[in-house]
């Protein structure tokens, strides 16, 4: 399945039904109209109807959408009827509080390797039962324990030599939380996480209303 | 200043340009061209033109941005030349490793308050000195520390009740770390973290190369 020329917007709002319809599912909602999904979502009717456009016809006329029907059909959308297995480069606070979120598990991503520099880290068991391997281990383990995805949570300085090692790995997709631009190849698809840009854009709108 | 109908886009842009400003003001770069600031920020130099041309003119044509001057005029710009003030609530794995994170104050937002439910974290003392206060005290200690902006950290069950409080103490903007989509007034402006969205969307890349 490729579809050509999504924008990335979409792909995004996809992400955000899903989690929304799951939310629904837990609620044990059967059906939801557009009306109300888009509201749950935060977007207008139309914007709903017109991302899942790209993928094919959904949801009954005039009934809506069967909740869990569109979960999966979103789910094979965007590849998420498989499990994902992730690595977490860097163990500090923000890491290892990452590593024991309930949320990457509960949406298919599994911790299946973690590294830090840190010789007085290594070999120590995580609450998921992952033990720590030195950095310099990387490419090994990435490769036996079949990682999907990196995760880096090093300081900023850190992370580009990581994300280096990360694609000499063999792994295509990054997920950067250190506050730095990392450049990677144009085969490896990086997303950034920083925390104070979503707050450049409150600031904007507490300042200006905008 | 008020910009009318600025994307919500060109907002989060220019924090991406400012920081990366900042990264180059920390190299003692003095001077960038358009087309090497767009390279580092990851868009095309007329993007970049573009966005800035909603607030005026900048750059000096044939020589290209002064550093220094353009990451001011984008502190003017998004309300970000003066400190902004946070609350956390919820001082758990994710609650705690956030309110240590060396990023906030670096670009002026400084935690001047911290709210958790459990009584045996209450009265602790957080590395910046900050003390632990009780859910229930939220609204008076809010008002007296003059948050401008609550962070929520908490379960995904109790994001909404802590929401509804941050609202009644006067709370416009509100960065949501919660797995849950937070129901707020108009006049809050909500923006919300979620780390699998992200993944969802390298899943997407790996998967379909899209």
């Amino acid at each position: 399945m490729k579809f050509a020329k999504i924008p990335m917007a979409t792909i995004v709002r996809l992400s955000i039904y899903m989690r929304t319809l799951q939310e629904l599912l837990e609620e044990d909602v059967e059906v939801i109209s557009s009306e109300r999904l888009a509201k749950q979502c935060g977007v207008n009717p139309a914007q709903i109807r017109k991302d899942l456009a790209y993928f094919g016809e959904f949801g009954v006329r005039g009934v809506g959408y069967r909740v869990n029907d569109l979960v999966n059909q979103i789910k094979d959308i965007l590849g998420l009827n498989r499990p994902w297995n992730l690595a977490m480069v860097g163990l500090g606070n923000l890491g290892s509080a990452l590593v024991r979120h309930g949320n990457f598990i509960k949406h298919g991503y599994v911790f299946t390797a973690a590294f830090d520099a840190d010789q007085s880290k290594v070999g120590k068991r995580l609450p998921n039962g992952l033990i720590i391997n030195h950095i310099s281990e990387l490419e090994d383990v990435v490769r036996e324990r079949d990682v999907h995805v990196g995760i880096i949570a090093t300081p900023a300085n850190d992370a580009q030599s990581v994300a280096n090692s990360l694609v000499l790995a063999g792994i295509n997709g990054i997920l950067n939380f250190a506050p730095v631009q990392i450049q990677v190849p144009d085969c490896c698809h990086v997303e950034n996480v920083d925390f104070t840009i979503k707050l450049d854009s409150i600031a904007y709108h507490l300042s200006f209303g905008g």
